[in-house]
């Protein structure tokens, strides 16, 4: 099955649009968990058996660990083998080089981790992420327009007619011949999202910032969601993994993802309900 | 003394222009290394030691170390510490993420690797970018114009007045206040090389694409050097590690070092000579 297929059959399974992000900091764990050999496994395997029933995809974001050093790549390798099978695993990486190079993060990412996802920076075009796109199983999601303050310096820019991010929507349209490329494409712009959408027909989205970058649920789930309400995943990291930093922290993260999975459920209702509503109209 | 004073007093002790670039991999090194428990750090050492002579840095492409898995982030830290402290090391990561997240990857390279400077992708920002610029004396080479085909997506994207590249390098400007930031201008891209270089009066350049990807020397050291024949790094990586794949490529990696390295002095006296007789007219 090819990567957006098992997408839509995942979010359907597991009846979630939600994405946990284990941005894991060993400055962020709770102390009792630092004297471990491998604390930010430790943690993370914590976090994934809480909230595993709430979950269609987990996202784990490679600067964490890199940041640790060996100790850390280790612990990367043992969330990705950990994590269930029946979750997307995106690896948030955010790689892209020339080809040669692309096929070696393609390598690390696809083959040593076991991801069934990265995420890949477009701006070196169209033989940079080839490789990343070979395998039909394996899905990429291309920045697009991101969460953070900073999307306006670069994606915005604008030939008059359209803006840098619509080019990349163009290209990802073109690239998506195995029918695996994504988007990412933050909560936070809830009016470009709708537009996004409009664009991008039956492209799945990945979209951080409904978390602690405080982006609206309700806004993002009616705008970058399909006509089922489904195709797109809602990230929340910090929110969730560090609802408390205290011992009740596995206890204090299942509720924070059953609250969020909850929230991104009632949204999707709530859009089913207005299609309906239309459609009898 | 901050990142891009300290680059060009390199080139000047080291007489060097010469950028190496360790893209090591398992399936092109001497088959007699193999054996060895971690062969590409066995095959690095043994390259820079037959070519630190001729080098003024060295870029190590994290890609190839990421794709060993486990054992690879091991090669490529002892890489980083092995490398001689008279040359600039730099990490050829093409990192960039939220805020958050980059401050991970800035203390993945800078802290944990202890290199000298990492390539960034900037198509997330200002804030993306903020992290890794915050101590003086490490530097940030921002993609601009790259090597590959694939350069033409999205770099020459453009508002009538300027292309993408060209925002890009008016915002570098701008991050460069502690005077650590370059670019990197492709080999590859010999017409546009003078005009980057003129947009943008200071900034040291890296710039891949002369061996392998068989961009110009002559054309490249002419345009792309400062009024000194300076402030830029010309990499090679395949033409030079690779030169032999038997058990003769210790030498092989130094004849082909100083191979380069001779050709782009002889390229620097050429603009030298030229610039000389322009001003003697």
């Amino acid at each position: 099955m090819d990567f957006n297929h098992r997408l839509l059959d995942v979010i359907d399974k597991k009846n979630s649009l939600l994405c946990i992000g284990l941005d894991t900091a060993l400055d962020k764990i709770p102390a009792s968990l630092r004297q471990h050999d491998n604390p930010l496994f430790v943690f993370n395997k914590a976090i994934i058996d809480a909230t595993a029933d709430f979950a269609a995809a987990y996202k784990v974001n490679t600067a964490f660990y890199e940041a640790c050093g060996l100790s850390g790549w280790k612990a990367l390798a043992e969330t990705f083998s950990y994590l269930p099978s029946d979750v997307i695993k995106i690896a948030d990486a955010k790689r892209g080089d020339i080809g040669n190079t692309s096929s070696m993060y393609a390598r690390a990412f696809f083959k040593e981790m076991r991801a069934d996802a990265i995420t890949v920076n477009p701006l070196m075009g169209g033989d940079s992420v080839e490789p990343f796109l070979q395998d039909p199983e394996k899905g990429v999601f291309f920045l697009c327009l991101t969460s953070n303050p900073g999307a306006r310096d670069l994606q915005y820019f604008s030939n008059g007619r359209q803006s840098l991010f619509e080019e990349i929507i163009s290209l990802v349209k073109a690239w998506n011949e195995k029918n695996n490329c994504g988007l990412v494409v933050g909560a936070t712009h809830p009016q470009e999202l709708g537009h996004v959408r409009d664009l991008a027909a039956g492209i799945p989205f990945l979209i951080p910032g409904i978390g602690a970058q405080g982006g609206d649920i309700d806004a993002a789930v009616a705008r970058a969601t399909d006509a089922n309400a489904s195709n797109a995943l809602f990230n929340s990291s910090r929110a969730i993994i560090y609802a408390s930093q205290g011992d009740d922290f596995v206890q204090a993260a299942r509720n924070a993802a059953e609250d969020t999975w909850k929230k991104l459920n009632a949204a999707r209702a709530t859009k089913r309900l207005a299609l309906n509503h239309q459609d009898m109209k």
